[in-house]
C-alpha cells in the first residue's frame, strides 16, 4: 500500500469481521509479581554500585603521563601515572569546577588544572601550589582534593570506592586461584548500557543461557539442556550453582515438544555436568581440579562471576559506571605453564575472543540493555537471583556495622 | 562583518539614533486568550488519545510471522500474524520487562520471549509454557499477558484500546459509505511529531487552508476564497462544515487588498461550494451523491476526517502514538467499479499521492509540529474547533456512563 | 590487552601490591568553599541575563525583508527589516503558538503568521488584519503582540529587553570612546555554550590569562607574568583592573620553579604594564591616550569587557541567549583615520581575527563551557570577580528602585 493503490483493500472493506474473540479486559493497571526491591534495601539502594570495593576501570597500558577521565559509581575521576605508579583524584577542580583531566603535570608528582594552574599533589591530594597566585598563596595546604586508592592487577587498573575507611587488600577480593597461581589471561573491557545489577543477574541467571544462547556459534556444536534442577550452595564469599538434574528435551502439554539436541551436535554425557568438578568429559587442569569447585558457575560481591571450564576459567567483573551504564570486564584465565600456554593463546585469539567474548556475550549485552525490573515476576530458576541478592544484603549489612564502629556513615543508603 | 572589517560600522558608531518609538510595555507575563482547556475536561485529559476506539496502526501487508512493535496511546504493543489472523499483546514480558517483539513463535499460535522462553498463547494471552522451567512449571495458567482486539480493514491493521469493555464492531466506527460500498483506496501512513489533537484540529480547522495552502501545487490552478461564513451542522456522530458565504477578495482597512485569484487560476463558480452536495462544478459519483453530505468537510470521534470531492473522498485518521507523536493515515477512496477505476489509479499514483498526500499534507504536518496551545486566542472561524471539542466531550461523557454501569473505571481520566 | 592475550598479566597476578598509601577519607559530601551565590541575590537571579539593557544579537547585514528568529534572555523574538528600519516582536503567534518567523510580509509594515494570516503591525505590534477572518474581524485592535526596541550600532542589531519602562539611549550604554570617536571595527559574533556569567567572569578574571593562554600563538612571542598584585578601581559605571606588581617567575616551595619567559619571547619592560596608561612599550593612539584609562582591563554592566592596547581596543559583549547559552561578541576597534586605518585592516584580517578572536578566544570558550559553579573555592586574584558581582548588585538595586517608582515590578527576581 505504500507504493500502489490497493484493490484488495476494496474487498477487505466489504469483508466480514474476523470471528469475534471473547472480550478481554485490558487495563493499564498493576503489573504481576514483585513491584519493587524493598525486600533487599541495600541492593535496592546500590543503583550506582556498592561502595567499599575495588573495581577494574581500564587497561594498565592505557594509563600514561597524561590524565585519563573515568566514571565510577557515578563519580568523575582523574587517573594518571607518575614514576610508574597510577594515582586517582576527584576530577572536579574545587576552584571553578573545571575537570582536572584537561590539565597536565607542571611539576613531578602533581597535576595542575588547565584554567588557573591550581596544582595538586598526586599522593595526598593536597593543593601544593597555585601558580597564578604566586609562592605565598594562602590556600596551599588548606585545600585537599579527594583521592582514591589504586592497584594494578591482571593488566588492569583497579580503583577502590569507599566511605573513608582503610581499603581491604585487593587480593582478598580477587578470585583466590588467580592470586595463588600464575595465569595467562585474555581480557576484554567493554562499556555497556544498562544497570550493573542487570548485568550481574544476567551472568548468574540459571535460566536464560539454554534459551537465549541457543543460537550462538559458541554453542553451535554443543547440546544444551532444555531445563535443569539446580541448588545454590554457599562457600565462604561465593555462592555456587550446583546442577542436580538436566533435561535434554521436554514435551509441553497442549503446546509441543522442544529440545536443543541435533544430529550435528555433540551428544551430552550421561552425567550431570558441573564442569571442573564432576561430569566433565575432559580431564580438568590440575590447578582447576584442586579447587574442587562444587559448581559450574559462582558469584561473589561486588559482582564477580566465575564460570569454570575444564582447561580455563572465565570471569566477568561488572563495574558500575553510573545508574544506567556499566563496564563489562571479561577475563579468560588459563593455568598452564611455559609451552603449554600456547594452545590457549591459539584458542583465545582464534575463537574464544570472537565467539565467546564476542557474539555470545553480545547476546547478554542486548538483554541487559533491554531488562526493565522491578516490576518482575520471578520463576523457579530465579532462585539463583534471590540467593545473589540475599548474599549482597548480608555482606552489606556487615560492612555497615563495621563503618558505624569506625564512625563513618555509609553514603550508599543516603 | 563576519569576513571583513567594516568601515560603515565606524560611521554607524557616530550615527544619530533612529527616531525614538513610544515606549512599549513588554512583559513576560500572561498570554492573551484561553490559558487552558479546563472547559473540556475529557478532551484535556486525552493527551495520549481517547480510549474505547479502533485505531489503524500499520499496513496489513507489513504484519507477518515475525512480531512487529507498535506504540499506541502510549502503550507498547506486539502484533504478529498466525494462520492469517493478526494478534496483539502487551509487549513487556512480565518476567524481566524484555519486549516480546524480540522473541518469535517457538510453537504454533504462541509467542516466546527471547530471554527465557516464556511462551504466551496469542488468542488468550495466557502463559502456556515456560521452556526453561520444564513442562510442570507452576506459573502456567497463573500469568496472563494483556491482549488487544484486532481487525483488518482498508488494507490496514486496526487495534482497539479500551478499559476492559467489549469493543463495539469496527464497522460502526468506519465511515458508513466505506462499509456499505466497494471502494478502491490509495493510502499513506506517516509517523508525525505533534499531539494528535493538533493534527485533528488542523484537519477540521475552517481557517487555515485558504492561507497556509495557497502555495501548494495541489491548489496552484484552483482559486480559493479569502474568507468564508461557515455553519457547523451535526448529523449523528458527524459534524459538518457547511459553507454559507465565500469571499474571493478582501480589502483590509488601512492595510491593503488580498486575494488568491490569478489569471492562471480556474475561476470560481458563482455558487457556494459544498462539493458532493451543492456548488460542485462536476457531476458527483452516484455513491457520493446519494450520501447527501451537507458539507465539504466533516469529522467524527476519535479523530476521523472526511473531505468530499465530486469523484472521490479523502479521509484522515489521526492515530495517537503518545502525547507527542501521532500517525497520519490518509486514505483516498473511489467508488467507481471495474474498468472505471482505472482513471482513479492513474490520478492517484500520478498526482494525488505526490501533490495532495505529499506536498499539500506536509504543510499541515509542519504546522501540527509547530502548534503550541493552550494558551490560545481563538477567532471566529475556530467555531469548527469549538464544535469538535464539544462533540468529543459529549461522546466521552456518554462512554464513561456506560463504563461506570459496567463497573469499569475509565483510565483516561486518571 | 585489547588485541592480544597478555603474559605480564600472569606475573602481575602474582606481583606484590604497590606500597600501601595511608588511607584517605573520600566522601561524596560537601565541596569546599562557597556553596551558592546567595551573597549576590540579583546576580544569582540573573541566570538568563539582566533585564533593562541593550544587547547585540546579530549583524545588521543579516537582517533583511524575511524575518529572522533570535533567542535573547530566554525569549523567542522575530526581527525583520522594513523600509530600512529593523523591528522586533515576540515570536509566538497568540492564536495557536506558531512562530511568526515562518510567516512573511503580506502588506508593507506588517508581518503575517504563516498558518492563518494573522497580521501584526511592525511598529505597534497591533493585530491590524486577520486575512482568513475578512475585513471586519472583531479581533483587530483587540490583540497586541509584545514588541522590543531596536537600534543599530557597530554594524550590529541591538535589542532592549526591559520590564515595560522607557529604554535609556543605547549610546549611554556603549563605551564612551566609541560614541565620541569614529572607529574602524572588526567583529565576530559566535554562539557559545555556557552561562553568560561564566563568560563575563572569564573575561574579567585576573588569574587565568597568564596560565590558560600561555599556549596561545597570540602570546607566543610575548612573555607573561606568573602572577600579579592587582587593585580594582571603580570609575563611574566601569571597574578597572589596575596592576601594581608583576612577577615574571616564581619558585614554589617543595614543588618547583615556573616561568613563561623564554629566549624567543620579547623581554618585558621594567615598568608595570597597564597598557594605554602607564607601562606600555609603544606610544598609544591619541584617542586612547586621552581616555587616561587607569587599567588594562575594565568591565561594565550588563557584561561589557574592554581590553586596552596601545593602538586598538578590544571589546567583548556577552549576550545572554538563555540560561545555558550566550553570544560571544568580540569587537576590535581602531581610532586611526583615513589611510592610517590600512595597517589595522591588514593586522586584523591577517592576524587578530585568527589568533586573537580565533584560537586565543576559543581557549576561553572551552573554559566557559566547562566552568561549573557554585560551589566554588575562590582565591586572591578572584577579587576581580567579587568586585564585578558587587557592581552588578549595586546597579541592579538602583534599577529596581526606579522600576518600583514607575509601578513596574521587575521580572528578573520572580
Amino acid at each position: 500500500m505504500t507504493q500502489t493503490a490497493n484493490p484488495e483493500a476494496a474487498n477487505s472493506a466489504e469483508a466480514p469481521a474476523t470471528p469475534r474473540k471473547p472480550a478481554r479486559r485490558h487495563r493499564a493497571g498493576k503489573l504481576p509479581g514483585r513491584q519493587d526491591w524493598s525486600t533487599w534495601p541495600h541492593y535496592n539502594a546500590a543503583k550506582a554500585g556498592f561502595r567499599g570495593y575495588w573495581y577494574p576501570v581500564t587497561y594498565s597500558s592505557h594509563v600514561g603521563e597524561r590524565p585519563v577521565r573515568i566514571r565510577l559509581l557515578g563519580e568523575d575521576i582523574a587517573i594518571v601515572r607518575d614514576k610508574g605508579t597510577v594515582y586517582a583524584l576527584a576530577n572536579r577542580c574545587p576552584h571553578r569546577g573545571v575537570p582536572l583531566t584537561y590539565g597536565n603535570k607542571q611539576f613531578p608528582g602533581t597535576l595542575s588544572c588547565v584554567y588557573h594552574g591550581w596544582t595538586f599533589d598526586l599522593k595526598s591530594g593536597d593543593l601544593c601550589a597555585v601558580i597564578t597566585d604566586g609562592p605565598d598563596s594562602r590556600l596551599c595546604g588548606k585545600v585537599t582534593q579527594p583521592t582514591y586508592d589504586v592497584e594494578e592487577r591482571l593488566g588492569m587498573v583497579w580503583i577502590y570506592v569507599g566511605d573513608g575507611e582503610q581499603p581491604h587488600p585487593i587480593d582478598e577480593q580477587l578470585p583466590e586461584e588467580l592470586v595463588e597461581n600464575a595465569a595467562v589471561v585474555g581480557s576484554r573491557i567493554q562499556p555497556r548500557e544498562g544497570n550493573w545489577r542487570f548485568a550481574c543477574e544476567n551472568g548468574y541467571d540459571e535460566g536464560h543461557a539454554k534459551f537465549l544462547h541457543r543460537t550462538a556459534l559458541w554453542r553451535m556444536f554443543k547440546a544444551m539442556p532444555v531445563w535443569n534442577i539446580t541448588r545454590i550452595e554457599r562457600r565462604g564469599r561465593w555462592i555456587f550453582r550446583v546442577q542436580e538434574e538436566q533435561h535434554w528435551s521436554a514435551d509441553f502439554p497442549g503446546v509441543g515438544k522442544w529440545t536443543s539436541l541435533a544430529w550435528y551436535k555433540k551428544k551430552p554425557s550421561g552425567k550431570v555436568s558441573n564442569i571442573g568438578n564432576v561430569g566433565s568429559q575432559r580431564e580438568p587442569n590440575p590447578v582447576i581440579a584442586e579447587q574442587g569447585f562444587p559448581g559450574f558457575v559462582s558469584v561473589a560481591m561486588p559482582g564477580i562471576l566465575r564460570v569454570v571450564y575444564p582447561t580455563f576459567i572465565h570471569y566477568e567483573f561488572y563495574t558500575p559506571v553510573d545508574e544506567d551504564n556499566h563496564l563489562y570486564v571479561g577475563v579468560m584465565a588459563n593455568f598452564s605453564k611455559g609451552v603449554h600456554t600456547l594452545p590457549f593463546y591459539v584458542k583465545y585469539l582464534g575463537a574464544v575472543r570472537w565467539l565467546f567474548h564476542g557474539q555470545f556475550s553480545s547476546q547478554d549485552k542486548w538483554m541487559v540493555e533491554m531488562t526493565d525490573a522491578p516490576p518482575e515476576k520471578l520463576y523457579r530458576p530465579d532462585a539463583s537471583l534471590l540467593q545473589w541478592r540475599a548474599l549482597a544484603e548480608d555482606v552489606t549489612e556487615a560492612r555497615i556495622e563495621r563503618l558505624t564502629e569506625l564512625g563513618l556513615a555509609p553514603a550508599d543508603e543516603s
